[in-house]
């Protein structure tokens, strides 16, 4: 055994697998490897083949690109739901963040990603076209562009709302501003002055 | 989808098996989740099955029970080490981390953990009979215990050191002192106390 390298093979390649995971090193994935091996056979088979299973069944809902294990997601399902009003994230993520707020009635509609030229992503790597379609077909009255306050998230707002715009269906973006919680002092300025800009009636936040 | 749930029993399932892993919580195994579902399938087929095959057919060396997929390791296989040294220490990440230093050319014994009655870990769970039978049977001609200068390495330390001096072959332990680069001023007392009694020649360090 030189002194980089692993007294076995499998260990090796196990090791190299987990660090390939975003912000897991060699050393953290050395230990949870070792953590691996102190567990039951059967527990660490299970865990190895729920993310082969993962990969291998997962299903995307047909209309909103939300990850589901049936043809159309729980929530595009729910006849309780808004189906008129569409929520535009950039992934499955944020759509479950969303949910858990329990404001948001509507349905969504997940692009898979952002614009970004700097990775190589462009609006026909995202579900662009099928919303247009959605839109298109009249299906919506309140489209809600729910993407990050970032120059990639701004770029792919503008693209949506060039591509929208002629459907006559209001446009709206998730309100920016001061965090609750958060002092003003340490706010930046440019959500500070946001926050002034689109200020609301305070009676708005009396319910 | 409820809003604690996941919107797929397959996510839900990979995430938990995620969230086992010593320091990773559900919102890092989603991230890590997430992340491998945009991989390529083979890609992720490789991950999970490096792991089931690691725990499944991993061997340990029968002579120093570190990790190997040989029944004898690399180690003890190797006719230019001094097998007559044998360096005590608790885990297989201990050895990667002394061979790194490339400063010890004996070998190891893996002990497998150490005692440590709080987590019901006895000196019957670890490997400690066949160290004691190795040196009766005269194969040591020093032991170095480099355990872990913890409560539990110390409890391990005292334990070894009882049944192993009836067979008068010298027990070291590593050296224990400041750290190379520290400063006094912020070394820990034990830590400075311990460099003061246990201080070497100068002329030992120049070379």
């Amino acid at each position: 055994m030189s002194y980089t390298n692993f007294p076995s093979k499998l260990l090796e390649n196990a090791v190299a697998e987990f660090s390939k995971l975003p912000g897991i090193g060699r050393k953290t994935a050395l230990r949870l490897v070792l953590h691996l091996l102190n567990q039951p056979k059967e527990d660490v088979n299970l865990f190895g083949s729920s993310i082969i299973q993962l990969r291998n069944e997962i299903k995307h809902c047909n209309s909103c690109f939300n990850i589901s294990d049936t043809s159309l997601c729980d929530i595009c399902a729910n006849p309780k739901r808004d189906h008129e009003t569409i929520c535009v994230v950039e992934s499955i993520r944020d759509v479950m963040s969303i949910e858990r707020t329990q404001q948001f009635n509507g349905i969504y509609h997940v692009l898979g990603g952002i614009i970004s030229p700097m990775d190589g992503i462009g609006p026909s790597d995202l579900k662009i076209e099928p919303l247009i379609q959605k839109v298109s077909e009249g299906k919506a009255k309140e489209i809600i562009l729910a993407l990050s306050t970032t120059m990639e998230g701004d770029t792919t707002n503008f693209y949506l709302y060039k591509k929208l715009n002629k459907f006559k269906v209001p446009i709206t973006t998730i309100a920016r501003g001061v965090s609750i919680g958060d002092e003003l002092e340490y706010t930046d300025e440019i959500t500070l002055g946001r926050s002034i800009l689109h200020r609301t009636l305070f009676d708005q936040n009396l319910q």
